[in-house]
Order: C-alpha cells, then sequence, then structure tokens
C-alpha cells in the first residue's frame, strides 16, 4: 500500500460553485482522501424526518469523480438543536452538578437511551444511503470521542447505567461492598440503587467506587461506537474508522479499536504542547513552533496498536490553530516533518486538517491548506513536496520494533484516582520513560495489556500497571527479552485493593514494596551515581541486585536476571542509566541523542528527525533546522 | 466655569444632629457639592408604599442652606429586600448558572421586567419630588453600572430579552445562522426560540454567538438607563450623570452618556492597581501607594469623552480602601495629585468618597475625610490645600489635544470574545500604546468609533479595532493627520466573520494579513534595532514600507504615507521607535518621559505630575515625591 | 497518671480470627488504650431497626480481657447509606449552593432535625448497652468535627435554625438592623424571616451578617456535641471526649470542650505542613519528613486548654498519610519524637492512627503500626521504644507555664470575615508569634478569652483579638505579668462595627489607632534596627514609649510600664526584639534557638526536641537529628 495524503473539507460550508475547483486543488495536490460529513446533520436533516440528501449525493459524486476517495463520517457529534429539544436531559453533566448545554459540539451524554436511537437511526440512513456508494471507501464513527471531557459524565442517565453495569459485574451488593471494602466509613449499600456517583462526596470517594466509574464510563463510549459499527457493517464493506485525540485517556482506546479496521488520530502538535505534553515551561519555549518531539511519536505507537497495525493520522495541523493557550505558526518545514514522522511510524495516510480555513465559527483562526479568500497557505507547499516524495519512497510495510512498552489505560484510571502525589500520573510516567528510550535511539511498539506474546522483543517495559493480571505476569516472566516493570506493577488487586502478598508480586522477583511515599516535586532524592528520583518512590524489601541506590541508602532499581524492577519515579539521567545497560546487553544500538534529535526505523529505512530550531548533527549527518532525513538500512 | 470639590454623604448613616456641623464643615473644607441618596430606598420605603420623605427633604435643606449644591442619586442600585421578595427571579444569574442573591448591592438583572418597573416606580417618586428643588442642582441615576460584574446576566429574563433582541435585529431565523455560520457543527436553529445564552456550552460557543450577546448585555444597561432619565427629564431641568468605573468595560459608556449631561467616573487609584491596571508585580510595587502613572489620566480622557466635554470624578480615593486584595494608605501628597490630575484632564469637579468614614457595614475600612470618631482623616488637610489652588487658577475651559486616540467598547467585547491567545485584551493594547504616548508627554483627547471629523489632530491612533465601518475607514484615510491602526484592525466583519477581501482592506494600503498567531508572553520576538514582539503578531503580505522589522525578518510595522499599520502586539520601546518619529514629524513636541513624570497640558496651562516616591527632575524642574507643578503655557 | 500510650482499631475491617492475635500484640507494644467503634454503624445497624450487637460485644471482650482499656466513638460521623435515604435534605450545602452527598464521611448539616434525632437514637443505644461495661473506659463524640470544612453549611435547614438564632439572640429585627448597620446600601429587613445566608451575593455580605453566621455554626457543633454528651452521661460514668483536628478553627473549641473531660486531638504533622501551617515553600521542604517544629506544640498547649488540663492525642502519624498533597515517610526517629512532644506538653496519651493500614478504601494508604499483611511497619520499634522509656518518666503532673497566650476562636472567626488583606489571618497571626516566644525556648500555656484570673503569668500575650470584651480588658490592665496586645486589639465590637472612642481603648495606655493599612507581602516595611512589617500596620495617635520605630517613622511598638500594643505584623526577628527584652525584664531565662531546636518544660522536666535532619548542638548538648532529650529539672 503507498503512503497517502489527504484532507478535510466541508462541502456544506461552501457555495456549490467551488466545489469542483477544490477537488481540482486536492488532487493537484497530491491528495487521495478527503474526509466530509461528520458535522453536516443540520444540513441533512434540517428539520425531524426533512432529509435533504441531494447535496453531500452531488458532494461525493463530485469529489469522486475528480480522483478523490471518500471517508464518511457519521454526523453524531452534532446532533442540531431540534434533536436536543426532543431530549433535555441528553446533555452531559460535569463534576460539579452543572448540565452542558447546546451550542458548540459533543453535547451529549453517552448513557442517554434517547440519543443512542437518534444516532442509531441517522447512522442507518447513511449507511443504507451510502454503504455501496464506489467513492466512500472509508467511514468515520462519530468525532474525537472523549475531546473536551466528555467521556465522563455525573448525569441520570449515568447514573441509571452505572447501577445497571455494576449489578451485572458484582451481582449481589454484598459481593459489592467486600469487594470495595464498604465496610470502611460505614459506607455499604443495601441495594444497588442506593449508589450514587462519585462526585460531590464530602471527602474523597472510595477509590474502588471512583475506578468502577471510570471503568464504565470507558465501557460506554464503547457501548456508543458499537451500535453504529453493528448498523455500518450491514450495509458498508469499506473499512470503519474512528478520530482519537492526543492524550485522551478517559476510556480504552483499545476496546473502541476492536470494532474498527482502522485508527486515526488527530495530531496537533502545537496545540497539544502547553497543556497536554506536561513539559516545564523552558521545554515549552523550546518546542514553540515545533512540539515536543516525542509526544506525536508516542500517538503514532499507540494507535498503530489500537489500528492492530493499520492506523493514520485523520487530522493534521497545517499551521496556527485556534484552540491552545497561545497559538503560534509552526517553523517552517514543520508539517513536512510532522508528515514523514507518521509515515515513519507505520501511517498508512496523512490528512491535513482543514483544506480551507473557515471564515465563520469557532474555528476561524484555525489554518487550512487553503486561506479563506482560497490562496494557498504555508503548508500547502509542504504537503505538495510530500506528495513527492512519498512517490519515491517505499510502500507501508509492517514492522517490528526491538522494543515495546504496555500502556493501559486501566492503569491510567487507576492512578487518576490515586495519585498519591500532587501531579503524578501514569501518561506522564509513561512518557518520560517512553522518551527515554527514544532519546537512545530505539524504535518502540506499543502493546495492550492483552498481550500475552512478547516474541522478538528485546525489551519489554511496563511501568506503572498497578493492576496486572496474573497471566500477564506469568508471560512477562516466560518472555526472551528483559523485562522491564514498576513501579506501582501490581499494587492493587481488580477492585482497587492491596493484596497480600505485598506488591509486586513477580515469580523469580523475591522482593516487596514495604512501604511507598510521595515527595515534593522540588526535593529530588539524589541517586548515587548520577540521577534522581522525583515526586515517588517505594521502600523495598527482599534478597535482589541493587542496580541504582539513592543516596540515603534505598533502593531505586533492582534486578534478578532478566527483570528489573524500578522502584521509583526517575528522571530522564536515572532511566537512561538504567535502560542503556540493558539495551546494550540485549545486543540494540543505543544512541545518544540530545536535544531535538529522535530517530525512527521502519523496514528498509532509519528516518532521523530534527525538532529542533537549529541546524545540528549526528554522526556525521547534517540535520536542518525542523527536518527530516530518510535513509535506507537493512534489517 | 470654577473648577470644584465636593463628597458623597450619608445622611441616613448619622444622626440628624450632626448634619449641619458636618455641612458647616464641608462648607469650610472648601466643598461645593454633596452627592446624597444613591442607596437610601429602605429609607425612603422601609414597606411597600409607606413613604419616608422628610427625613431626606430636611437633608437636603440642610446641606443646601448651608451652601452646598446636592447630587441626588436614584436608588435603584440597591431595592430593599422586599422589592426581591417581590420579585424572586429579579437576581442575575452567573455563568456558572447560579443565582447572585440579596445582601448586598446591585442585585439585580437588567433585563428583568419586574424590577424595571419597580425602578421606574421610584425614580418618578424622586423626581416629582425634587424635580424642581432648588439645592438639587444634579443628578445620578443608580451607581456603577456594570461594578461587581453586573453587566452579564444569564438569568432566564435575559435569555427571553435576548431572543427578543435577536429577532429584531436579524428579523429571520435563517439571517441569523447565515450571519452567524451556524452551519458550521450542525448548530443552526430552526426558530428564535431554540437559542440559548453562551453560557455551559461544552466547549466554546460560536464567536458570534457570544459577540452577539455581549452586544445585547450591553444595550440593556443602556436601555435600563433610559427609563431613568426619561423620567427624570420630566420633572427636572437640572443636569444628569452616572458614576461610571474604572475599567469595567462591559458595557458600551458612550451610549449610556448620550442621555446624560454629565459623565462621572469612581476613581480609586490604589484599590485598581492589584487587579485591573493589568501591570507587572514588579510595577505594582513600585506604585503600591501612588496607583499606576496612567490608568487614571486614561480613564479621565475617556469619560470626557462619555460625557462630551463635561466630566467628573464622582469619587475620589481619600485613603486606604476596604477591597483590593492589599490596602495601603497613599502616599502623602497623592490626595492633592490625584485632584489636580482630574483638573488638567478637564474636571469640572472632584468629590471624595466619603465625608465620614462609615463604622459599620461593608465599607467600614473604606477612608473619608473624616474618621469614623469625627477627627480629621489625612485627606482633610490636602483637599483643604486643592480649595486654596483652584481658587487662584484658571476655571474650567476647552482644549483639543494634539493626539486622538479611538476606544471601542465593541473591540473589547470583540478581544474578550476572542483574544486568540491567552492575556491578550482590546483594553490592555490599548493602555499599553495610550502609556506609550504618554511617555512622550502627548496629551490625548480620545474619541468614539462612530467619530468622523478629525480635524485638528496631527496624530490619529487606532489600535485593534476589530470591526471597522467602511465610513470610518474612509474619515481616517481623509484626515489631515497621521493615522496609526492596528494590530487586528478590521479582521471582522459585523457578525464576526473574517473578511474577504482579507484585512485590514484600508484604501492606500497595500498590505494584507495572510496569517496571525499568538505567542507565550515569555518569549518575545525582538526586534532589529530595538524593541519586542510580545504576545501576537500578523504576518502581512504586500507592497509597503517597512517601518519594524522583526528579526526573524516579518514586518513588525508599515507605513504608506500619513498611514501606518502596526501588525505585532509592541512592548513600550517599539511603541516609542514607532511613535516618536511620527509624532515629531507632525510637528509635536516629543519628551521623554521616565519613571512616574507625566505631563497634561490643558488650553493655558502645562501640568507636570511626578507619581514616583523619591525627587526627581525634568529639564531643570524640581519635581517632588507625590506632587504637582502648574505651570501656565501660551497654546 | 501514667503516661500512656494507645491505637485506633476497626475490629469490623477485620476477620473475627485476627482479633486476639491482635489485641495480644497490642499489649506487647505496651499500649494501654484501643479506640474503636466510630465508623461502624453500618455493622451495628446494616437497616433500619436490625441490630447487630454481637460482634462489638465480642470485640470489645477480647480486648478488655487481653488487658486493654476501650475508648468507644459513637458513629455519627459516618451514618450509612439508608439514614441518608430517610432523610435526604441531611447533606450539607457548600458555598456555592452545591449539596454534598453520600459516599465518603461526615456527611450530614449540624442544623438538620431529621439527623439530630437519629444521632440520638444510635448514641443513646451505644451509651445503654455500653454505659456500664468495665472495659469502655471513656468515651469519644463523633470524630473530627469540622473535618473536611463541614462546620458551615449553607442548607435550607441551616437557614431555618439562623432565623431561629438570631431572633433569639437580638429579639427584634430593628435591633437586629441597627447592630449590623443595615442602613448601609439599603439591606434592612422587615423580619427575620427575609434573612438568608451569607454566600451568593453580588459583592461581600455585610461583616456583621457573615460574623454571626460563623458564630451560629460554631453553636451548632456545640449544640450537636451536647446532644450526645447528655445522653452519655446518664449511663456512663467514664470520660468522655472528643477527636478534634488540626486547624480546624470554625468552630469554638472551649465551648465543646465544656461538655466533655478530655480533649484530643489527631496529630498528623507531615499532613498538615503543606495546607495548614502556612509555612513557605523553603521551609516545607526543610520539614517536609518532620512536620513543622512549633504546629504539633500549639495544638498541644491549645487542647490542653480545652481539656481544662486533661487531653491526649487520639490519633498520631505512624508513617505516610493518603492525604496531603505530598506524603513523604517521617524520618525515623520522629515518630517518637511526636510522641515524647506530646508527653512534654502534659498529654496523658498518646494513640497511634492505626493499628494495621487497611487495604481497601480511602485510606488504604495511610500507615499503621502494622503493614497491610500484619508485618510491623517501621512505626511499631518507635512505640516500644516509647513504651520502655515512659516505664522510667516521672507521672502526668500539672505545671503552669511562666507565659500565657490568649487564642480566641471568635477572633479567628472576624479575621476570617474581614482579613483587610489578602492572606492574612488570626491563626497565622498567632501561630507567629507563638513561634517567636517558642524560639527563646519558652514554655506557654494557651488560654481562653474568658480568663479573668493570670497569677502566676510572667508575661500574657494577646495578638489580634478583634473583639476584646470589657472585663478582659480590665483583668489584663489588672495583671501582674507583662500584657502584651495587637494588632487589632478591640478594634470591633460584639456586632463587628468600629467602635468610638476608636481602638484599642485600653486604660493607662494613651494611643488610638486612627488608620490601618494592608500591604502587599512582598513589601516589608523595615523596621529601624532589624526586622521588619509585613502585610498589615496601623498608624497611631498618642504620648506613649515608642519600642520600635519604621524606617519611614511610624510607630510600630509602644508600650506604657506594664502593657506594649504592638501596631503592626512583625516579622520573626522584630517579635524577637519586643519580646526578648520583656521575658528578661521579668525574669525568664531566655534562650535563642535556631534551626529546628525546640525547648519544653514539665514541673519536673525539660525536653529538647531536634526537629532538624541533622544533628546539632546547644550549650554543650548534643543533639541527633529527630531525636528528643528528656532533663530533670528543679522549678
Amino acid at each position: 500500500m503507498k503512503r497517502t495524503t489527504g484532507t478535510c473539507y466541508y462541502p456544506e460550508h461552501w457555495d456549490k460553485a467551488l466545489w469542483a475547483e477544490d477537488a481540482r486543488r486536492m488532487v493537484e495536490a497530491g491528495l487521495t482522501w478527503v474526509r466530509i460529513g461528520e458535522f453536516a446533520w443540520s444540513r441533512i436533516e434540517p428539520t425531524p424526518g426533512d432529509f435533504q440528501w441531494e447535496w453531500l449525493d452531488d458532494a461525493i459524486e463530485v469529489l469522486g469523480t475528480a480522483g478523490l476517495k471518500v471517508v464518511l463520517g457519521t454526523p453524531t457529534a452534532t446532533p442540531p438543536r431540534w434533536v436536543a429539544d426532543k431530549h433535555p436531559d441528553m446533555f452531559a453533566v460535569d463534576v460539579d452538578g452543572k448540565q452542558r448545554g447546546f451550542g458548540s459540539r459533543r453535547h451529549y451524554c453517552f448513557s442517554h437511551e434517547g440519543y443512542q436511537a437518534e444516532a442509531a437511526r441517522i447512522v442507518e440512513l447513511f449507511a443504507e444511503r451510502y454503504g455501496a456508494n464506489p467513492h466512500v471507501a472509508a467511514w468515520q464513527t462519530d468525532n474525537e470521542y472523549g475531546c473536551h471531557d466528555t467521556t465522563i459524565s455525573y448525569s441520570d442517565a449515568a447514573l441509571k447505567a452505572f447501577r445497571f453495569w455494576l449489578k451485572d459485574k458484582y451481582k449481589t451488593i454484598d459481593a459489592l461492598n467486600e469487594a470495595w471494602g464498604n465496610v470502611f466509613w460505614s459506607m455499604e449499600y443495601n441495594d444497588f440503587d442506593q449508589i450514587g456517583l462519585p462526585n460531590l462526596t464530602v471527602t474523597e470517594p472510595n477509590p474502588a467506587h471512583s475506578l468502577n466509574f471510570r471503568r464504565f464510563s470507558s465501557d460506554q463510549v464503547v457501548r456508543f461506537n458499537r451500535i453504529q459499527t453493528d448498523i455500518i457493517r450491514k450495509h458498508s464493506k469499506a473499512p470503519l474508522s474512528h478520530n482519537y485525540m492526543g492524550r485522551v485517556t478517559d476510556f480504552d482506546h483499545y476496546k473502541v479499536g476492536d470494532d474498527l479496521e482502522i485508527a486515526t488520530w488527530d495530531s496537533y502538535p502545537l496545540g497539544f504542547l502547553e497543556d497536554r505534553v506536561g513539559a516545564d515551561v523552558s521545554e515549552q519555549r523550546v518546542y514553540a513552533r515545533q512540539g515536543d518531539p516525542d509526544f506525536q511519536a508516542l500517538h503514532h505507537d499507540l494507535y498503530r496498536a489500537v489500528g492492530k497495525g493499520r492506523w493514520w493520522v485523520m487530522e493534521q495541523q497545517p499551521g496556527p490553530v485556534n484552540w491552545a493557550p497561545y497559538n503560534p505558526a509552526p517553523l517552517p518545514g514543520m508539517v513536512r516533518l510532522w508528515s514523514w514522522e507518521a509515515f515513519a511510524h507505520g501511517a498508512e495516510a496523512v490528512c491535513y486538517f482543514r483544506w480551507r480555513q473557515a471564515p465563520m465559527a469557532q474555528e476561524q483562526m484555525h489554518a487550512g491548506l487553503l486561506r479563506p479568500d482560497s490562496a494557498d497557505a504555508p503548508a500547502m507547499a509542504e504537503a505538495k513536496q510530500v506528495r513527492d516524495e512519498i512517490a519515491n519512497a517505499p510502500d507501508v510495510a509492517p514492522y517490528q520494533a526491538p522494543v515495546a512498552m504496555i500502556f493501559d489505560y486501566d492503569a491510567e484510571f487507576a492512578w487518576a484516582v490515586q495519585p498519591h502525589g500532587q501531579g503524578l500520573s501514569y501518561f506522564s510516567l509513561f512518557f518520560e520513560t517512553y522518551k527515554a528510550l527514544r532519546k537512545m535511539g530505539l524504535s518502540i511498539d506499543i502493546l495492550r495489556p492483552e498481550t500475552r506474546d512478547f516474541d522478538g522483543y528485546k525489551l519489554i517495559v511496563a511501568p506503572g500497571l498497578m493492576h496486572m493480571d496474573e497471566s500477564l505476569k506469568q508471560a512477562l516472566t516466560k518472555a526472551n527479552g528483559h523485562v522491564m516493570l514498576g513501579p506501582r506493577t501490581g499494587a492493587r488487586d481488580g477492585d482497587m485493593v492491596i493484596p497480600t502478598p505485598l506488591p509486586p508480586a513477580i515469580e523469580g522477583l523475591d522482593v516487596i514494596v514495604s512501604r511507598v511515599e510521595s515527595l515534593r516535586p522540588d526535593m529530588p532524592e539524589p541517586i548515587a551515581g548520577g540521577g534522581a528520583v522525583t515526586g515517588y518512590r517505594e521502600l523495598l524489601e527482599g534478597s535482589v541486585d541493587v542496580v541504582l541506590r539513592s543516596k540515603d541508602g534505598e533502593a531505586a532499581v533492582v534486578s534478578n536476571g532478566d527483570v528489573t524492577y524500578v522502584a521509583a519515579w526517575l528522571n530522564q539521567t536515572a532511566l537512561r542509566r538504567v535502560l542503556a545497560p540493558i539495551a546494550e546487553g540485549q545486543g540494540l544500538d543505543v544512541l545518544d541523542l540530545k536535544d531535538g534529535v529522535r530517530v525512527r526505523d521502519t523496514a528498509t529505512e532509519r528516518f532521523w528527525f530534527n525538532y529542533g530550531a537549529s541546524e545540528t548533527e549526528y554522526d556525521g549527518r547534517r540535520l536542518e533546522a525542523a527536518s527530516v532525513i530518510r535513509e535506507e538500512r537493512s534489517e
């Protein structure tokens, strides 16, 4: 399969007279894909039952006959006002109990049965009409599930569904009370109908209560998506996709992905930098016009796993956006760099969002490939350069990286419920570890926690899996590669209770976590020989080899043969001190990449990226600012 | 007309036996004016229909016969509890949907019809009784419209009125949908009754929706005030006024001012410093006991425009207040300085708030001219010094400054709806530019955006007018003086949509803004030769002379003959580099005032102010700390 | 009476089979006391009227026969879900009007009559059943009144009770209007039923309104507790206690204490450090693993007063907790130090919270004497060391310190209502002064404001008593010791009104506060000769000796013989400059203790504490890190 590019287009925003010329220019720009339809409900069904399909028929025809392949979105992220009038309680409710209303998008609660029926109805109509349309080459369900904090809703609909979900899981209220430890603080229930949502409590709710509510909320997204996929599959053979977001971790993307053929995501490297990357201010300054050098890569690897190998960037930032705290323009070269980075991580397609900047409404300051006056915006030239370059580059091909990291949404939920120290999160722990491996020049596969076959991986890294299934523990101890676990591995059972024997309870690793502590982030605990523990650490008991020790004498990292246990939140220096010797011991080539330089391999290529704003070099290679080099390699 | 002073007095707070002595001491202090009545409703009408006018009759008589002129306030800012009991939904509702209750002041929603009727009723009774009273020399409507964030209300009354206002403006719902671009995200309405208020949306609402709601909210203040002025004019020939606040910009003061003869404002230089000036912390420390050297001046100039030339300070801070984050005492001399600064900007009167410090209730820590025990507070001596000084100074006289700045409330609304970058505001942009001109020793007239005649101005400065009426554009290009525009000039049409051709679309200025970006405030973009862009800039296309260029090569300021376009948010150094040569080219005398020294001219005088806490000098003049010098001059 | 130790135990959390072994190990650890029952309502009465007493009978029997004395807690802090279902409006309501729900603890409003009846019912049943049980050696009412901001509730029940309370206090609405100064802003009421709660007002409410609501809220706690004590006393002769919290100052602990024999408190030195101590960040780092060196001592002294001499630590932190922003482990030695510090201040008992770390629910990361797997946690060894040491130490004995400080909850309420400057609080002022005395090596008694007999005190210190009863003024001026007052002494009458003559109005001290000001905390006003005023100061008029003067010439501290008036918020250096000469003049031995070293005397002992993380010395004594030395002394 060739690497391809595309764009996102809203024919309903423009005079019909523009469509053909737009399509011609898309083809000229080398674009293969055009996503449409996902916000168009009010133009398809302006009033209940009054359908206006013709314009969409025509738009698909115009685009398709120009040579473009259409990705058709279901419009369920933006139900029209009249839908909300029919279902005045269909909105999500925030943690303070306030209903979130109409006037933007994603204004529905996943648990609302009335809206589920409305969504099913409109999706069925879309699928019936376009399921066999030859230009519709793929589908997208909804748009950016979970964006704008919409996964978790404290609505009555959610309460009702949560009780049902709990009853299905625990069967009896005694079982639930026992599992959650509700004897504590007399929180025992007599009946499932007494259970509330874990907001507005006087002090923190039972973490078992909160964790279950997060799991339920995640399941509701999966369930809502499946309603759509079940319907579309009845009418269409085209592959199904959904466009996920960056660092939206409130639902289990793997489970949504199980119902789709392709995972896509919306990559806004500059938009994400301030609020989502979690970098300190000095790094935010250095990368203000480039984005964090690892944040996109992590998501590429994650969504490759979510898509079971098939993944796209559905929305690629092409210039300044409108929604971040600050919205600078990217450095010249970055749109090309981001595009190639996606291909380097195995993307089948990179689609630029959006074709033409809209002059009106919420995203009027969001750049496109065209300006509002239809002139080329700066990104267009870079998109055309990518067009020329992929013409001469290899096809998309499968590739297994030498290093695996397990990313577990349930661990993210558990850490969010119980960070123990202010500011600690699973995602950040994972990201720090991922970054350390990337600075060593290693390519990484992200694996879901259900993985049991680790063949071919030299190094398997799984920090922070607070609940670890026994069979995963078994599979890891049997893996051929080196396994690095911790901190907090197996710290809780499936109901958020500390297990006995104490964690991590890994076969062959004679160590228990006898005590944990969280630390002020401005009080790093130095490690003998370099590096530091920051924010969190565990006190270990047992007889194992100590790899790194804090200056106060406590073990920070221990190992036993092919298993390493990290008993602390390590900074980058310390992570390298642990990981580099292991990787080298496994025969991997460990680089020492500084600043914005990163590497990624495919089966036949090695890519060098310079996220830096100035020219640099590595091993004789000259790396221009904001640029990418593609080299052939033999594996 | 002589320059005069006055005070604010609450006879209802004090034993009647004190009134005559108070009046005597007011006259002794040289005061001309005494404002009363504006919070006295519960003493006039303690229960519905039970009127107690006698005490107010007597108070006016006592004050008037002592030689004072009374400004009588309508008491509508503080309806008594029983009014609220009659209209339990008369309160404003905040952005989170919480109703704001009784127990302080300004507890009403401008859109509530029931309260409008109550207000009309009590105002009619006041006007009937005192309209012809010889001691009532002026009226004040209500008190500090908009203070405590009371302009914008998300109440049901506001919703109903907003729909009515929209229908009146757009006539058909299709026209509204088209103008707002509601096709975006399927936000189209079928009927005006489906439109909600732009709060509690899932993500940001349509900026056209928000901007219209702000314009509506502003109009509701105008409408509420006009109910009162229409009534009072039927009964009285005395001039009408209202006391505006510092940096309350949620409603269009010019439009309220159109219904009044005199604009007054309440000047709390120390109270404003922390939260309203927007200065950085180091400046807040330097001016903790003086206030910002330009903040009062800007409001003096603004309210001179609002008052069509006639304006007062109705409440002048005389000592520590109670309501700021920190409430220091002013430096000795500042009360005199503030008084003279008002006169230098053309004030007819400066009234000190308040006569005697109240020992009870919310403002018990707000200083007055008297202490709670009736002894003179420190401000009294300075008030008496001003009394002596104005006796020997010229009368109030008209004066046209050489420099004009256009201040546009609608631009403030538009920037608030869409700052693009965190912390950017129209007011701050205007204030920074105003400050740069003041540091050059220039006196400034503020003009409203409806101005079309710019005769006599050497320099006309209009930053940030996001929507600029075509006829204003025409008038500016025809002006004799030099015109400086931008950034964001004409960036939106009247419905908050990006126009095509792209902005600024100024005749004779061959330039378009092809892209904009906002920047972290800690990442200034240096300008070649000195100064910097901070926070925001535009990328220009076109053939014009570049006045200043960023070090990365982009044009920051361009010009074409007598029009200069500023394509960025400039810091003080850069602003001076642009403005000083223009002003000198126009024959103006440009000074280089540092620290707290400022200058202001009248027709016959030049005033030198030193806001600094230490003595300084300028051009041989010795300027004591916290002092003012008045010099005669020939224009 | 011997000094004793104990623990808190939850038999309902553990298999019955563990109880006997747990009891045996408690006795082995030298523990005397075991507190149980206070969260066990759902196990005693799982459904309405279905009582399960047997397990509790057995638990008391097992513990008692093992040799332990039981403190039995009433379970009213955690009513089961079914109680809340019976009384759906029994919850407190927060300042934003949101009801706080079920799912944690303290989920009741003190004013709810239905819940008061439920509480009385269960307490009566407890008292009947165990009032005469020989193992029940003491009672605890409820748990941590006021914790999690639960004193103040804006519920309908509170509103109703508040109106009743006001009517009882003021008799007529005219009297209330007059006392509060409601003529200000037309806030006058016609009837008590018009009075609302002081939240959700447009700007700040009348401080008299707020202060009365705080006093009412405090009284409701007293009233709720008295319901319980009245019942228990009918059935039991064992002493009654309640476990107060650290820096919970929303209710008057003295008044609750009047109904109890013993005051206890829950001491979490590390848990309190970040949010409650108010130390700056650098101190938080220095004492991260030890706690503030004065915060516990202050509470020990305060609760000794609340308990009229009899007091315990009911919950002593034994390791990391779960609820602070950061939760580090204490330095080795601190558990012993904290225990001995309590004894040095006169504690009868120190009980460790909790026996075994719970693996489930909210406090699963809260350390105990045992780990979740029943192995000894690190604190156990220190508890055993304390066991051995108290065996050879003197009994608890009465001791009067040479220095007294008056702590007044009403002053805390008044400052909270009107801090005047951001961040100023009575508690902080008191704490800073207490710390200064402690650095001088002085032992302190805390007295309640009703104290009239100051015999035996060399120095009596009472900062910040905003309202000072005339008879207290009289008693203080007659005291033999030196009296230090201010700032803000007598600044308000009993209804929060500034009195005339102006404060402080102390007989024999010819001075009035003619003006006050609050200052930015980063603008200290230096004092001539060293030290500084920070945050707040008063301008004085009168003829007295000036002890310290600000560099700008204003008096900061004045005195007249044996009365010193402090007219400012002084930093530590300035406080020492005032206090040390006075103390020395009174014949006290003044030390100069630095860093973490502190001293406390009993009748026969002097204790030296080193809160520091490194060894230090004083006067030849070697003080190890985190350690305590006990010396004998003759008074």
